[in-house]
C-alpha cells in the first residue's frame, strides 16, 4: 500500500496492484498531459495533470465501490477490477487532450481507441502479469454493465472528480459539489442512474455544476479560441516539421514509445520548428501562440437547443469569402447535458421519472449549444467590417 | 484594469501597467516554468508555475504595500516600482529552477544575473516603454533598502505566496501561514524586519512552517534524488545533443529567444536525443528518468549545525571508489533557516532582541544542514555493500 | 480601526465608527442569537451567531462599496451610511429568530418594527452621538433607493454573506456562491438589479444556492419541525411561566433590558419553567424539546407553484378532528426564490430582460411552496391511521 | 447507521450504538456547551460545541483505531469500547466549561470526577442496556493502557480534534495541523507514544500548533479575563440567586436533571437575578459582563520555565492592598506543553529517544508559564498609579 497527498481529497490510498500500474511508463506519461488542456491561459492555476485526475477518480471508485459491495451490489472481484478500470480511463488521451484529438478525431483515432491499442498492446501485457485481465476492462469501457455506468455513465465517478479538481485549480467556487452526499445517495443501474429523494438537490447540485463549469472553463470564449489555434497549428507542424499521422501513433504503442508523445512533446516539437526556420511565416504564428497573442471571437451565441444555425451560417459563409481559411476558426458544438430518460428518483421506495418530482433537473436545459466564429488577430478589423 | 482568477486568493486584480508587463514573451515564459521543479513527482498536484507564483507576489505587496503607504513609510511611487520589482522578481529563473541552475551556476551565471541581463536589454526597454526605470527596478534588487526587505528580506512576500501556494498545491497543511496577521504586524526596515508582539507567533508560525516546508517539499528525499538526476541529465544533454552554455544563454537573451527556453524546451530536447540514438546509455538514462526510476538514497544526514561532516566524507570517498563518477551524486547544503540579529520585536513601544523576549523564535534552529548520498539505481546494492 | 478574526473571510477591518456601534448593548446581544435558529439540531457546527453574519455583512457592504464610490455611482457619505445600516440591520431580530418572531407577527410586531423601535429609541440616541442620523438609515431599510437594493434587495449583501458563512458552518456545499465574481458584475439599481453577461453564472449560481439552501437548512423536514415546536412551547410558556407579549417587548426597549432577551433567555425560561412544576404535562414537553424527542412529518409536498392546494387541506382537516390542536402543526408557505422582473443583463452595452438572453435564470422557479403537516410523536401513529 | 454533516470532516458516520447514545439526554446537553468557553468574544465563529467536538473525537478515534485494528495492534471489540468512550469523554464537562469547573475544582469535583458520577448514575445503565460496560470504559479513562493513549495521551484524538477544530472556527490558521500524516504515523503504547520518522514533522507540528493556539485562543489575554470575570459572577450568583453546591451538582445526576445544567443556565440565571434586584451592585456587574466591559490586565507575563515569579507575587500583593478582592484577579498557570520522556521516535527499524534524533521536538519548550493580573474596569487606573 502507499500513501499520495493528493491536493483535493488530502491522501489517496493505493493498494499494491495499482502502484505497479501507476509506475509503468504509459501511467507516467499523465503526469506530462494537463488535465484541462490550455485552461491555464485564463486560469494560472489550472496546471494540474491527467495523472492527479486518475488518482483522484479511482479514489471515489473505491469510496462509491466499497458501498455498493457494502450494499451487496457488486463483489469485490468486481470493484477491483472497476478501481483499474478508473485509474487508467484517461490512458489513451492525447497530447493537450480535445485540442490534438480533434486532428486524429477526423481520421477516426480518438482517445478510447488508443486506450484500445494499448490495452491490446504491451501494456495489456504488464496488466496481465499484474493479475488482471485486459479484455475484462476493456468490456468495462466499452459496455453498459452497472460498472461501466460508474466510470462513464453521465454522474460518474471521471466528472465528479473533474468537477471538484478543475474548481479547486481554477479558484472558481461554482464546480463545487456536494460530493460526500451524492456519493451515499447515488445508485448505478445499467442504463442511467437512480438517487434517492434525499439526493435529489446534490444530484441537481451536479448538473448545475457542469453546466456552470462547461460557460466557464471548458468552453470559455478564450480557452476555447487558444484551442483551436493549436489544433490549427499541430496539422501545420505535421506538415512543416515532424510526422505523427495515425499510423504513427499506432507505431509509437508499438514501439514504446508512446509514453513520451505528451505535452512537453508538441512545445518542445513547436520550438525546433520555430528555430530551423525563425522567419518563416509559421514561426510568426507560433510565437504568436507561446506570446498570447491568440484568436478573437467575433461571433458568439449559446444556446439551449439547436435550432436555429442561419446567422451562424450566414456569418461564417461571409467570413469565408474575406478571410483565409487558416485564419479563421468557426466553431459549433451541441453539448449534452443531461438526459432525462437516464435517470430515475426514488421516493418512498417507489422509483419515478424526473418528471413526476418536483425538482430543478425539470428545468435544466438538456443541451448547451455554442456557435463561435473565431479570426487571427491580424483579420480581427477585416471580419468586423464584413458583420 | 484586469481581474484574474487565483487558486490561493480568489481573484488577483492587476493594474494597466501590469497587465502590459503580463503580456511580455518574458513574462509568459513563466507560465512554462514549474514553481516546485520536479516536486510533482511526489505531489502530483504541484504543476503551479512561477507564473501564478509571481502574480501571488505581486498581490501580497501591493497588500502590505497599501498598509505602508497607509502608515505614512513609503509612498504611492515607491510603491508602484515595488510592485513591478515583485511581478517581475522571478523573471530570470532557469528552466526547472535550481536544478537547471545549479549547472551554470558553477560558471557563475544565477537566476539573479539572468535578470539583471534581461532588465538591460530589450525587456528592460519594454520596461522603459511603460514608463518605469529599468534601474530604479535592480537597484531594488540589488541594494538593501526598505523596499528591498519587503520582496527579499526574509520574511518578504516571495517568500509568504509560496509557502501558501506550494501548501495548496501539494495538499499538505504544514506550510500553511497566518497570512492576514502577518501582514499587518511586520514592520520593513532596511536591515531586516521587527514585529509587534501581537503578531510573533505569526512570525514563530512562519519560521516553522519554512523550516516544515524545507522537509516535506523543497528538500524531500525523493524530490531532490530527480533533481540531482535531472542536473546530471542536463549536462550531458549538452555534451551530446544541444549546446546551450553560459555565451548561448546570454544569446537567446539579444536575440530575443530567451522566452522559448523553458521546462518544456528541456524535456522537448531529452524526448530528441533520445530518437535521435535510442539505444544509447544515455537514452536509457533519460527513460528511466521519464518512467521515474530515479537515484536512491544511501546515505542521509539532518542537522542542525554544520559541525561534523566527517560521517559524510568518508562515505563520499569510500563510494567514489566504487562507483562512476556519473552514477554517484554526494550532496550538502546547510540552509539557513532564519537569522537572529535581522530581527528585532516591538513590545510596550520598545525595540528588543529575539533573546530579550519569551517567544519560540529563541529556539528555532538557525540553520539546516542535509547531508545525502543518492546513487543511480543500478548501483544501489553496490553501495549498501561498502556502507 | 480594530481587526477581527472571521471565520469566512479571515479577517475584518472595522472602521472607528462601526468599533463603537458594535460596543453597544443592543449590538452585543447578537453573539446570543443563533444565525440559523435551531438548524444545529441537524448540523452540529451551525451554531454561529447574528453577531458574525453581521460583522460579514458589513465587510461584503465595504467591498462592493467601494468599488461603487470608485465607479462614481455613490459617494462617500451614501458608503458611510450603509455600511452602518448593514452592520445593524439585524438589531431587531428575535430569540431564535423566525420562530419566536412568528409568535409576535400574528400581533403586528416583526424584526422589522422592532429594528424601528430601536432606531427611535436610546439605540437610535447612541447612533446620534456617534454622527449617524437614525432618521436616514431607517430610510434606508424602508425606501427602495439604490443603498436598499444593496442591503436589501434579492441579491443583497445579507444574503450573500448568510449563504456563504451558513454553508461553511453547517459542512454543505451547496450553498457556495461565487461572491469574487458576483461583487465585481453586479449592479444596484432603484428596482432591482442588472448584472452583465460576464457575471451571469454567477448570479444563476447565487439563485440556485439559494433554493438548495432553502431545502437542505432553512426549510429541511428536521429543523423546521422544531421551529415549529419551540413556537408552540413559546406561547405556552407565556401563558404559564413568563409574561413577555408585545406591550412588554416595547417596554424593554424603553427600560433597555432589551439586550437581554436572548437565545439564553428563553431556555432559561424554559429551564424555570420545567422546575417549577416538574410533574406537569408542560415540563414533559420541555424536556421532549431539550431531549430531542421532536415532531414528525405526516404530510409533505414540495411544489414550484401554489396551485392545488386541496391534499394539504384535507389532510389538516382530517388530522384536526383527531389530533389535539396543540399537537398538530400543519405549514404551508410559498417562498420566493426570485422575481424575474426585477433583473436585466447587460451584454454588448445593451440591458435586456432574462427572457431575452440565453440564461438558467428563464427556467429557475420563481416560487418554492412547501406544505408540510407535523403532529407530536405520542401521535404520529394515529395521523398514519387516517391518512 | 447514521450520517451528520460535520463542517470539519464533511461527514461523520454514527454506528447504530453510538446513534442511541447521542439520543441520550446527557449527550444532548453537550449541544448547549460551547467547546471554547468564552472565546467567542473574540473570535465570534467559535461558538461550536462540546457536542460537535465529541463527534469529531469520535470519527477520529475510529479512522486511527480501523488502521490499528488493520496492524493487529488491538481487536474489533476494543475498538468499539473506545469508540464509545471517545463519543462521551466530555461528558461530564461543566458549564462553560473551565470557567465554572474553576468554582467546584476547589472542593474537589472536576469533570472527571462528574463523568464518573454519570457513569456510575443512570447514564451509566443506559450504557449497559445498549450492550456496553461502563466500568471497563470508566477504566479506560482511570487507566493507562494504549487505549487510553488514543483518548488521552498528549497526542490523543481529544487534542487533534479540537485543534483543527477550534482553528476552523476562530478563522485562525495556526492550529491547522498534518492531521492525515499524523494518523498514519503515530503508535500508541501504554506509556507515551512513537512515531515513525516519515511522520516526525507532523509531530512537531502538532506540538507547535498546540502551543500556538494556548496562546492565541485557550489563554488570550482578553478571553481569559472573561473567564476569569465569569468564574467571578458564578461564585456570587451562588451566593445571592441560585443554589447549585457540590452537593447540588451530584443530585442534579441522581435526579436526571443533569442534563439542563448548561451554558444557557447560567446566562438564564444571571438574567433572573438581574432582573430581581436590578439596582444592586451585582445586577452592574453582570451587565459589565453581558456588555462586554470585563476586566484589565495590568500585569503580564509568559516564561517558558516556572523559575522567578517574585514579579508576580510582588505586583499581587501590592494589589491586594489597594484594590478590594472582588475585582482584583492574579493569575497563575504552568502549562505542560509536552514531555519529552513520553515520546520515541523509529528511524530504520530502531526506536530512539527525542534526544538522539535531529529534530525540532528537542528545541520545542516543554512548559508555557502565564502570569497576570486582571482588575475590573473601574480599578485599572487604581492599579495603574500602584506599579
Amino acid at each position: 500500500m502507499k500513501r499520495i497527498f493528493d491536493e483535493v481529497y488530502g491522501t489517496i490510498e493505493l493498494d499494491d496492484a495499482s502502484v505497479n500500474l501507476i509506475d509503468l511508463p504509459e501511467f507516467q506519461r499523465l503526469r506530462r498531459i494537463r488535465q484541462t488542456s490550455l485552461a491555464y491561459i485564463v486560469y494560472p492555476g489550472a496546471t494540474h495533470t491527467r495523472f492527479s485526475h486518475s488518482l483522484g477518480t479511482y479514489y471515489l471508485t473505491n469510496k462509491i465501490g466499497q458501498r455498493l459491495v457494502h450494499e451487496g451490489i457488486i463483489n469485490q472481484d468486481e470493484l477491483n477490477v472497476v478501481k483499474v478500470a478508473s485509474l487508467i480511463h484517461d490512458i489513451g488521451q492525447f497530447p493537450f487532450s480535445h485540442a490534438i484529438e480533434a486532428y486524429y478525431l477526423k481520421q477516426g483515432l480518438g482517445n478510447k481507441e488508443v486506450r484500445d491499442l494499448l490495452l491490446r498492446g504491451s501494456f495489456g501485457d504488464s496488466l496481465s502479469n499484474y493479475g488482471f485481465d485486459p479484455r475484462e476492462i476493456s468490456d468495462i469501457f466499452s459496455g453498459s454493465s452497472l460498472l461501466t455506468s460508474i466510470i462513464d455513465g453521465d454522474v460518474d465517478v471521471d466528472r465528479m472528480d473533474y468537477l471538484v479538481r478543475d474548481s479547486t485549480h481554477t479558484g472558481i467556487q461554482l464546480g463545487r459539489i456536494d460530493l460526500d452526499r451524492l456519493i451515499f445517495t447515488i445508485m448505478y443501474k445499467e442504463k442511467g442512474i437512480s438517487v434517492r429523494d434525499k439526493g435529489i438537490i446534490s444530484l441537481e447540485n451536479f448538473y448545475l455544476s457542469r453546466l456552470h463549469m462547461y460557460q466557464a472553463v471548458y468552453y470559455h470564449k478564450t480557452i476555447l479560441g487558444y484551442e483551436l489555434f493549436l489544433t490549427n497549428l499541430y496539422s501545420r507542424l505535421l506538415e512543416e516539421c515532424e510526422s505523427i499521422e495515425v499510423k504513427d501513433v499506432r507505431e509509437t504503442i508499438s514501439n514504446q514509445t508512446f509514453p513520451y508523445w505528451d505535452d512537453e512533446w508538441v512545445f518542445g516539437s513547436l520550438y525546433k520548428c520555430y528555430r530551423e526556420n525563425p522567419n518563416s511565416d509559421f514561426a510568426e504564428r507560433i510565437k504568436d501562440f507561446l506570446d498570447r497573442r491568440g484568436p478573437k471571437v467575433v461571433f458568439d451565441e449559446i444556446s439551449y437547443n439547436e435550432k436555429d444555425d442561419s446567422k451562424f451560417r450566414e456569418a461564417t459563409e461571409t467570413l469565408n469569402r474575406v478571410i483565409p481559411e487558416d485564419f479563421l476558426y468557426p466553431y459549433e458544438e451541441s453539448i449534452t447535458i443531461f438526459d432525462k430518460s437516464r435517470i430515475s428518483i426514488i421516493s418512498k421506495e417507489v422509483e419515478v421519472t424526473v418528471d413526476r418530482y418536483p425538482t430543478l433537473l425539470q428545468s435544466i436545459p438538456e443541451k448547451l449549444v455554442i456557435r463561435r466564429i473565431y479570426v487571427d488577430r491580424r483579420f480581427v478589423d477585416r471580419a468586423r467590417e464584413f458583420m
